[in-house]
């Protein structure tokens, strides 16, 4: 089993070469998003970077936060296609491949990037939210508390990914992080949502958009550990392809979010106190308006 | 033995689906702290780079040095993982592996990736210290001090590394180390909190923090140091994740208390005088509390 990996890692490129008619279809249409996922992380990253000065100063380090998430995003989903497109594919295609066992071990190699992933990425995207709200308000202690409820979630999801050949084990796990994310969801509908009461329209705006993105768009991930205990027939590169969108919709959304937002904010006070613009010394910016 | 290294060592991607059946739950939990430290260090290069203009104009060296330190370490941690994930896990998972002496060797080859990494970022660390409080102070002597108290420290600890198998020069060299380190702690004390005593709130805050990571954070070092010689059962393992672990509290928590000071400072500044704004020509920083 070993030589068979090795040998045909040495292909690189030449993976590219596989066809649906070796592999079958999803596979090749999860190879070329795990293709789209680590290059347009990496364009929303210069996205964020070089718009930077175009929001409202208190939105400038949301919108760094924004782009160091995708930029994260980028280099692992870099290393996932590697593993997918130069490994997983070879194996799948080689002579008397084993599609299930293949497919399965692909999953949980790959599996564990998503979790080096995750682990720094959605502390900082729970981060941003309160971020949203700052400027005037002590937010630095519902950061910590969000960022100590998102960490559990992450790592007994983590552990409990260890032990997928054992449903019990994996189902407890499952449930501890679970606890972790009602935690986020919690603190979001309470101290922040009360926070964002007094805040500028734009604010309150961001805040209920990006917790909409943790209420519905984190919802794939709990469903996405619970199959291949639950449901071990279902071919899981369905898994990753739900997962690779899932990914560019929950950490590019809620940075274009914030980055609306900001531009917003920047635009209204430009138009209101023309005296802002002269001393910051920055040319209007164009009026986005979040609503349209 | 050279040519099982050099045929392994051609996996490359192939590596990241060896799992914890073949080589233990350890190493791959080292494994994915390599790279997350390896990810996590890029992204605060980027944080720090980015932030550079929201905090006073006195704390943008510092931050600076703060990005350097991170992006050096990125770099370090880029080839570490490499040894790890491509060299070490695959010698772990073939057949009839010696685990303990597969260990020892790739955590003495890695050492040296420490070392050099440690040779450049430690004196930034130490001359940070100083910097923070560096405006209208006269800092040149004490921070040339704490380097060379710093150098002494890493020289001296590198050239016991050589020596692990001699319990003895191991223990001397770390030792001489040893001076070095109660040197940095010793005008850390003196000078440098002299010199606290008449700075801004926000600076005596960095400050103290600062030569918190250096008392506490620093002192998993000297453990690691002996432990190969002197508790040479324990699997060398934990040392990496403690190392791993320990590397990203100490090098990007000192940039995260450069940047809120400096960030406080600049804010608190321009709510006092905004003239201020004026001459800079920046706008409002964002209101980050460190004590919130």
């Amino acid at each position: 089993m070993l030589s068979t990996i090795f040998g045909s890692a040495t292909l690189g490129f030449a993976a590219n070469l596989i066809t649906a008619d070796q592999v079958g279809i999803l596979p090749m249409i999860v190879n070329f998003t795990f293709f789209v996922a680590y290059i347009s992380m990496g364009a929303a990253f210069v996205f964020f970077i070089s718009q930077r000065n175009s929001v409202a100063p208190e939105y400038r380090t949301a919108l760094t936060l924004s782009a160091i998430i995708v930029g994260i995003a980028a280099f692992h989903y870099f290393y996932m296609k590697g593993l997918y497109s130069d490994v997983t594919l070879p194996l799948l295609a080689a002579n008397g491949a084993n599609y299930a066992e293949i497919t399965r071990n692909s999953f949980l190699g790959i599996i564990n990037f998503r979790y080096m992933d995750w682990l720094i990425t959605t502390p900082l995207l729970v981060a941003k939210i309160p971020l949203a709200v700052a400027a005037g308000r002590k937010v630095g202690k519902v950061i910590t508390y969000l960022i100590i409820a998102d960490l559990l979630m992450i790592v007994a999801g983590f552990i409990g990914e260890q032990y997928v050949d054992n449903t019990g084990m994996h189902l407890l796990w499952g449930a501890i992080s679970t606890i972790g994310y009602v935690g986020i969801i919690y603190f979001l509908f309470t101290t922040v949502k009360e926070m964002a009461k007094t805040a500028e329209p734009e604010e309150q705006w961001a805040v209920k958009w990006m917790t909409m993105f943790v209420i519905t768009g984190w919802g794939i991930y709990p469903i996405g550990y619970m199959i291949p205990s639950l449901l071990p027939q279902l071919d899981l590169n369905i898994v990753h392809a739900v997962y690779n969108l899932g990914d560019q919709i929950n950490k590019i959304g809620p940075g274009i979010i914030v980055y609306l937002a900001g531009a917003q904010l920047m635009s209204r006070r430009q138009r209101e106190t023309p005296a802002v613009e002269v001393s910051t010394g920055k040319a209007p910016v164009p009026a986005f308006s979040p609503a349209a």
